[in-house]
């Protein structure tokens, strides 16, 4: 049988990871070991914009040395976006573009970057261009600091967070418990998580005992309640001389409202959040008078590859090899997954996953592995993640910083007027 | 000449940094090592609270294997306190029971490790003692994370933040770089600094060019100028797509007050709860509508010691060692220094400088290292704190998170009813 060689498009969506670029680099290599399918490997310019737009970056003029170094890279070397597709029943207008545009550059191959709204665009997608009789292998690569996508054991990009705030924590804990017999009582950090508290719940993974920071976790999946959460600070003050605190952004109080809304909503309608630590430490000092110090780790967690997770990078990567190899044999409509295969040793398998099963799929925190107090996490939900902050896989440095990659990201002329 | 032995004090004072325990390691080691001088040397319990409330630490019960590890852990381990003491000629309560403590415990030296106003105490209490005929070396070993003290080519615990702010700020950039397009065109890191800018001049030391991140830095040393950052803001926007700006958390207005203390309110009109960061934020959304995200790095910041700046922990070891040399030879009321020998290569040796001359000397960011807008560094800068940051010198790590030393701390039976 005769191969047709086609061309592959690859993009990166939504909120950027410090392994997403470990993804890329995979993707990357693996579609230049397929040549007997894959011509040319183009990238999206901001994501699936990159296609809509006919930005298309030819990654066929990195070096191999670049593209080895994107493995150590944080960030989306070729940008993101966050941009979510209209259902194509009511509203095809996205969808006729991208076949013209994969048309035009001979695209057969899809690979989206992303996290669960990302799975959900890749499966319309296919389902449109299947519909067209569009020939096309979609594919998602999974990604999201937020770990709540499902069917799959972690998300990359949580590994890497994951490690960041335990050490972070830790680090700080350590910091307050020398200052707190004068000075700062109570340590406040904000992490990300809108709806599900796995980063905070990584908080407590460099300390086993609960008499070590961090104190007390917040979860969203836990509604607060003031009193109960001031009684634990004060316990906690009583005992250890000190109290740190780790909230996750999306901590909400009985009524189901965050307990601090930017007021601002980004393109998807979601809230933003910011700002939960100010006001954890301002009812702290209102209500029982300690000195409180506060950090809000924002994106400086999410994009730390200085202290990334080696199985997390070694996950993103593989993933992205893994989905030009199965796209190249002919699935289509699938996730690239991972499926742990056992705890101790901790070992995982790389799989694949109907996109259909994934999109609007949400995958909390599971109750089990949240205290019966709600304010920290059993062993089960530790030994869940213990293996996935695993292994140092420091970057390169050159004068005390980090050498990052930057790609020549030249575009292809437009071939539609 | 017979030696008389006597008994070494050592204390942690002010804010803790990453690297102040390498300065512990070092007084602990050498004591160790002058045992012709030195019989015990005690630990005072939260600085110099530890002396006058009686709580001696004997550190002759830990192990030389811990004793090592301190040299990698983050906070202070015997505790740090604020508390400044009175002038002696107005009121010489605490320096009657420091004298007799030191004599119950037989302390002929006396070693304390801080920054400006502990510099200025330990001169006070050589001043005290000789005053009152009472036999000991006072020495003061310099740390702070704020690099603002004077002759000394740098405090140690600025280099390890200075590392960890400009990695953050080059890592946080490349996460906004990604999301332009769609999202977040503004990223704001408040960093530590309250009246002088060298942990955020630090935040350029990643990225040579001013057209990569951080676009603007705001100095406590420049005053805040609403409608000048607003334009910068814009331009670095119109120019590259996004904004990178680091602010100190001291940066004022054009009155002298602090910009997070300036009563600004948020979006849901409620007080903003302290923060440079947050306050810009809003400034920049209200005024020009962008979506910003803003991270606060607080202790994070200084306790960052898995990124610890080799120079750094080196200079904080060999200063901890070279106190107790200097004050077995029988210096006194001297401060331990660092003079700078070159830049390229960069070379350095320890000295000792007066006490007198270090105490209430606050050592600022000079003009002539702040480019001429007042929004970045000038090459001097970067010459001048380029060898500070280098170097990784990463703790070791077990299950993903780092191996941090605790101390038995046991405290020696209280001499004095």
């Amino acid at each position: 049988m005769k191969i047709i060689k086609r061309n592959a498009f690859y993009a990166q969506s939504g909120g950027v990871t410090s392994v997403i670029n470990a993804s890329a680099c995979g993707v990357i290599e693996s579609s230049r070991k397929h040549k007997k399918y894959i011509n040319k490997l183009y990238a999206g310019k901001n994501g699936i914009l990159g296609a809509l737009k006919q930005e298309l970056i030819d990654t066929s003029l990195e070096s191999t040395k670049d593209v080895k170094n994107l493995k150590n890279t944080p960030g989306g070397i070729f940008g993101s976006c966050r941009y979510k597709l209209k259902d194509y029943k009511k509203d095809a207008t996205d969808y006729e573009t991208l076949v013209k545009v994969f048309d035009a550059y001979n695209i057969g191959y899809f690979f989206y970057n992303g996290g669960g709204d990302s799975q959900d665009t890749t499966n319309k997608i296919s389902e449109y261009c299947s519909h067209k009789g569009y020939d096309i292998k979609c594919i998602g690569i999974p990604k999201t600091v937020d770990n709540d996508l499902p069917l799959i054991d972690c998300s990359p990009g949580f590994g890497s967070v994951a490690k960041y705030t335990a050490i972070s924590t830790v680090e700080a804990g350590l910091d307050v418990a020398s200052m707190c017999e004068t000075s700062t009582k109570v340590f406040i950090l904000e992490v990300m998580g809108r709806h599900a508290g796995w980063i905070a719940a990584s908080s407590a993974l460099a300390n086993e005992s609960r008499n070590k920071p961090p104190h007390i976790i917040l979860f969203p999946e836990i509604k607060f309640n003031e009193t109960l959460f001031l009684n634990k600070v004060n316990e906690s003050i009583n005992r250890f001389g000190y109290c740190v605190v780790v909230a996750s952004e999306g901590v909400k109080n009985r009524k189901g409202k965050f307990l601090a809304e930017s007021g601002a909503k980004d393109a998807f309608g979601h809230s933003q959040l910011g700002g939960v630590a100010p006001y954890l430490a301002e009812l702290i000092k209102t209500k029982k008078g300690h000195k409180c110090h506060w950090a809000v780790a924002d994106y400086l967690q999410r994009s730390a590859r200085h202290i990334a997770s080696k199985t997390d990078v070694e996950q993103a990567y593989a993933l992205g090899v893994y989905a030009v190899d199965i796209a190249v044999r002919g699935k289509n409509a699938v996730m690239a997954s991972i499926k742990r295969v056992s705890n101790k040793p901790y070992r995982w398998k790389l799989a694949s996953v109907p996109l259909s099963k994934v999109a609007n799929v949400e995958k909390k925190l599971p109750r089990k592995y949240i205290s019966s107090d709600g304010y920290h996490i059993t062993k089960s939900c530790r030994d869940y993640i213990e293996p996935l902050i695993k292994g140092e896989d420091y970057p390169k440095f050159r004068n005390g910083t980090p050498i990052y990659t930057s790609f020549k990201n030249k575009k292809v002329p437009k071939k539609i007027k």
